[in-house]
């Protein structure tokens, strides 16, 4: 069937959800569990009602919206919060788009052979306990010390949030049971990078999602007074860890290209511009898409740290925080989606994702690929994140057409 | 006159003195004008008043305890003033020992024939509006603005302290006139690093105080996803910091041999495990005891970080908080240490100061010289900080007939 989305609608769906967490700085603050967070769920609700689709909510706050029919099910979804002060796109464009897309199958009563169900998955940005909290739920994947004693990066115990808002570890722990027989997950996404951008290409074909490796480190030294403390008698935590994270770049960038390596938070300790600093916390980051890198990096990357340590008196210590691994979409998802957007005229680029997406958990499941859109500068996670609307039509059409594909 | 102090009383004093603002951890904290240092205050100013000084305040603070002469003023102090969880030496030591010396040439009615003053200074520690507050306010080196609109560094405003504590801003701006006509100062300290210690020396006598030069800068670069931002494309401000506090730091280890460089606080913006750091803040130190490396230094390490932020697409910026010139000691003065001494039969040996001190201010209106006693492990400005008691009457001794030698 050749059917479109409609991107009016699709617009007009992704600006009023878009009010909802408007914030003073011009950007969308919806965190997962939050006033707005919830409101916007309420919104969902009503709008996947309203489509005719059947609604349900699983124990981890994971929504949904299905055309039931026999055989496995076709899902396609993203996440609608966000992080404090982001955009209107990243993860609601995924979701909006689902929603057209099922929306529009319903309207033409698209003869399918499989259920077809939209998805929107809980805090997929973190905001909680880690990332993807919702569908590692939804995969039986979740710390359960985390949901039970964790505390959230403000430092609220996760446990309060939930009474707060009437959910529970319980449910969240048991989401899974609730999963329906999959057979494939397609999600849309802004790239939220400037590669499309920059080769000036409407639809990216993700073919790998990069694995990520999160650790709190610190290197432990001597603190001492600034002046008295001659150059070659210091133990500076600081500059162990000036020199780790230079070295540490330079080996991904030269030993594992394409990879890429992050020192995004530091703190020196006692933190005064007259004191040697004792200790540097940081956090140390790396993501790549190939499973060999990222266990040859950690493996480099850690013996270079204690290296270092050795070199100039300190201790390095290391925990981890959290990791994903990397995935590589199944081909016959790569070769469906190619085929739709050759069909449908739009020039399309295979390539591989940097970010980490809820696809990349539900790859545990089943066949899951991903359709990126271009992010205009390579913006995200910002109020200046946006979409071209033709680009988003394009990208909409092709997830609708991938669905049908594979629910027909 | 052969006379000594009174170690015991001298040891009661700074034991009185340390129970005034001891804190939680065991320190003591008593920042100036805080409550325990307006209780210090009073109990300084009676125990002036009891060793039959004239005692005075200036506009700033400052606090005095004269034995009038004819002549020109020979002035013995430090300060009274902690860093918050401080130990109970650095500068109590010096004002204590000052008036053990004045109380002792009292009681034994030495003949002078110039005027000595006692002096405990506001605020060299910088808790409020930059190092030496009242150590500069007594030679009318004190910015204005600093004093009418400065913050201290935990968000106060200073005009607020003031109100509170009865001081002024016109007092501490007029403080100098009522300095005395100098003809010498000389300053006992702790020496707040291990080389006496190490050398089995109990004391040091200081030829040169290292000038110190402190600003606060940053490099701006760009932030973005980490996941979504390839190495090669990054302008990590990080990276920067990390490159310019290595080689910075080598540079003055290698071309600057005795100079130092410190970075001691950091912070990366904006701030999170997953996005590159478009901008790091952090503080640049460099101290040196010659004027000419300490031009050299600013000139070589600014030339270092412009190049390194060309080199790495980013801006520096930066900008002067507080600088101190190197001071080289009176020769008259070391050798008259040096002579006491040696007829007290105490092994003494010459040094630097790495640290500054209210004698480096106070060098810009008379000679000024300074006795230093070891500092145990070279600890100061912590709970830990101790003395020798041997060796503390030893330096007071030292200051005792020093203080004679000038005076009579």
């Amino acid at each position: 069937m050749d059917i479109r989305i409609n991107i009016e609608r699709l617009k007009r769906d992704l600006e009023e959800l878009g009010r909802i967490g408007r914030d003073d700085h011009g950007g969308v603050s919806r965190p997962s569990f939050s006033a707005a967070d919830l409101e916007a769920r309420g919104w969902l609700k009503k709008k996947i009602e309203e489509a005719g689709l059947c609604y349900r909510q699983d124990g981890a706050g994971n929504q949904f919206g299905r055309f039931e029919c026999a055989g496995k099910t076709i899902m396609a979804g993203s996440h609608i919060d966000t992080v404090p002060n982001g955009g209107m796109f990243d993860g609601a464009a995924g979701v909006l788009a689902a929603l057209e897309a099922a929306r529009r199958i319903v309207e033409e009563k698209a003869p399918l052979t499989k259920a077809l169900e939209i998805a929107s998955f809980t805090d997929e940005e973190g905001n909680l306990v880690g990332d993807f909290l919702g569908s590692r739920a939804f995969m039986g994947l979740v710390d359960e010390s985390a949901v039970r004693n964790g505390r959230t990066s403000f430092g609220v115990l996760f446990s309060d949030i939930l009474k707060r808002t009437g959910f529970t570890a319980e449910g969240i722990l048991g989401a899974h049971k609730d999963r329906p027989e999959l057979e494939a997950y397609v999600e849309l996404h802004i790239e939220q990078g400037p590669v499309l951008e920059d080769e000036g290409v409407s639809i990216g074909i993700v073919e790998r999602i990069a694995g990520k490796h999160y650790r709190q480190c610190a290197y432990v030294g001597e603190s001492g007074h600034s002046g008295t403390t001659p150059l070659e008698l210091r133990h500076d935590a600081f500059l162990g860890l000036a020199d780790f994270a230079l070295r540490a770049t330079q080996l991904v960038a030269t030993k594992y290209y394409g990879s890429v390596l992050t020192v995004g938070k530091a703190a020196l300790h006692p933190g005064s511009f007259s004191v040697i600093p004792g200790r540097a916390d940081f956090t140390l980051e790396f993501r790549s898409s190939s499973p060999e890198a990222m266990a040859a990096i950690e493996k480099d990357v850690f013996a270079l740290a204690e290296d270092i340590a050795a070199t100039r008196g300190l201790t390095f210590i290391s925990k981890l925080v959290d990791q994903t691994a990397p995935v590589t979409v199944a081909p016959r998802i790569v070769s469906l989606i190619a085929e739709e957007c050759r069909s449908l005229g739009y020039p399309s680029m295979k390539m591989t994702s940097g970010a980490g997406h809820d696809a990349q958990i539900i790859a545990g499941a089943c066949d899951s690929g991903m359709i990126f859109i271009p992010s205009p500068d390579g913006i995200s996670h910002s109020p200046a994140e946006r979409v071209d609307w033709g680009d988003l039509e394009k990208g909409a059409n092709v997830l609708l057409r991938t669905l049908l594909r594979l629910a027909k």
